[in-house]
């Protein structure tokens, strides 16, 4: 049984969010989404509980992901649970460069593997924050957020 | 009529700003100087005001550029004035990574076209941060910005 | 009247290259392609008069555009003709990073102009050398590159 | 059952080639490690065979490797295989840059995924082509390349 | 008498920075330590003293190595005591990409040089931050920092 | 006494190369210029006592520098005359991807260090290679290399 992690904030999921769940849902048995949060310092435009909502709505269609929140280090995570590799989608070169300090750091704490699988091109330019952003001054994202995300994104802004 | 903006926060301009409208003037018929601002998060040394002052000041050599402020997205800026493209200096790799993701997302959402061009080697280094911060530690900024923004820095500076 | 140049080899054009041409053409009032070529050695796949001859089939929809060869350096053509920005669409890190010293050469030289555009992300991966190089192997390039294009890949290659 | 295959010119493997085999190796049921070729240029230090011969020995301590040369496009020797995913150590963000352009090249005509790995930090000055400048010129290797391709590389350049 | 100084905020001192101190140790006469902190946004994990402490006890090895906090800019520190240059550890691209424009704004102002040197691959994963992201969530930073560092950063976390 | 040495092929030197030289001159008690060679590819546009004799008039003004020739490993250059270190100049971030990775390679096998400078924004575009081109089409490179070396260049490329 070969598993992987796609963690994120997912504040919210995205298209190009989903594009990687789903691949990673054909090249692995079991897929773990893990939202990572931290219980201090509560912030993002949607709860906790609603992000995994959303993700649950989304992830439906694949049998094989499931959907969790952690706390703390992403490698305990993986440790627990006996997943041995995270997967990120990478789309930019400054994105590689944190990123890769990152997976050294974790494979040689634990030698949890991280694989990077290109983002498709289509979704390059995305990120959560961007969309935020964009929704919050009255831009037109459909098309780049799930359906669900983007009612609920229209209700939390309208609620202001 | 061939028309551009150059976008930016402009706090305050620095010479490196300035030689990026001049050559925006040269290249088209009508350049905006759009100052992005949120009135939610009032911040930064100068007021918009003033900001627009320093800045009329040094584009009044050139008879076609305009100073604007502006909220919001940079895109419905230039759609109500009919503004086809945006026009931005770039002066480092980690800018263009960055700056790269949010030209192909105005693409996507308006159609709206960014322009990037070289800074001038003279000035690669120059940022309004970094101006500050030597300025406010007492080292020497002049060369790096006009002489109306020398002034005001000093004089901002000296009331601390 | 606002001109631009768009250089390159062409060997060749993409829809990339494609892409890029079509915005400058309705950013500007007269756009030049230029394909640079070496007399002293002769390569590629195609000839000049053959690249010529593809961009004038796809470039032909679009009113204000010129296909022209040209041989030394791309700062001459542009003095010859007055046209004082160069135009090119860029894919990644690496090519900006060469590209900027370039353009700084240039402009330090002649104070012509580059203007960058990020590519569209759909052919963000796009190159005429990996275009030749899959399908010389057999790999479908349609949907990359233009219709003539395709056909006289095809036919060059069936030659072989 | 699992499989990912790990491209390459491997003339000859390194130590750092078979960190990420031996990675794979334990991240997946099936690894193949796949050497291309031109039968049109022959080039290299070591012939196919040899490089062969090399891996096999270095790659017998794992039961799950397999060792095949190939021409011609990698998608294609995916596909014959069906193997959905490419394996890659990257050392460098000038690496991904021209990585991330072939995945998604590869990715865009035949779904054949992509997954980049850190390379192990302690190898990430590695590679063929800088050991071969090395050992010519009397440097020290050992400890670079495995026991084996060591013995080879001082008997070829002794040989010179 | 060569000297260099080495910058940074050593909250805490990890191997990687200690790496560097030992090499400009044996590359010049004299090193000093300097660590920027700014009285008016008092922050750390780690007090001025505590760290000065801590530097103290790891540097001693070495005969000339000299540990000093500093306020405001880095070069005139180095202007006071006829320091001519910086020696700064680069880990990645992004990091170097900022540096460079520090380094050329510090040599236009004042003509205080900097070098960088490339870290020990095997720290080149490591930052402040991360050992202190990874020590509070319980995970193992030990043979990443020194054992005055690890025993000091145990007993203020365990404080909470 | 503090030794560097500062590499290239110098073929022709650049006043970018000159400015690094320069400071280098006053950063360290001994700088020697190493000009690599490779006796079986002669190649260049100037011949090794060429280049020789540019730099000797060029870094006359300095009198702390040696100029010499050295063919093989630049480390067996160093071990042979006790330098400790060598010094360049970095003009972008794809330079410096490559030189961190020669420069691990060359502190691990003989642990020759290698410390990095910003060019001179003035000179960041500049190449041997691209002065050549451009002087070879007729462009204007005064400026950019020394006098000896722009009367040398033209006498060269007059003889075709």
């Amino acid at each position: 049984m070969r598993r992987v992690v796609c963690p994120g904030s997912f504040d919210p999921v995205t298209n190009g969010h989903l594009d990687i769940i789903g691949r990673a849902s054909s090249l692995y048995d079991e897929v773990y989404v893990a939202i990572g949060f931290n219980r201090a310092k509560r912030s993002g435009l949607f709860t906790i509980e609603e992000r995994i909502d959303m993700l649950h709505e989304v992830v439906e269609q694949y049998g094989n992901v499931r959907v969790e929140a952690f706390e703390g280090l992403l490698v305990n995570f993986c440790k627990e649970r006996e997943i041995p590799a995270i997967i990120k989608g990478l789309r930019a070169v400054t994105d590689f460069d944190y990123e890769l300090q990152m997976a050294q750091m974790n494979y040689g704490l634990t030698e949890v593997e991280t694989l990077f699988v290109a983002t498709n091109p289509l979704y390059s330019f995305l990120s959560s924050s961007l969309i935020k952003e964009v929704a919050t001054y009255g831009g037109d994202v459909s098309g780049l957020v799930p359906e669900t995300v983007l009612r609920r994104l229209t209700e939390r802004l309208a609620q202001g």
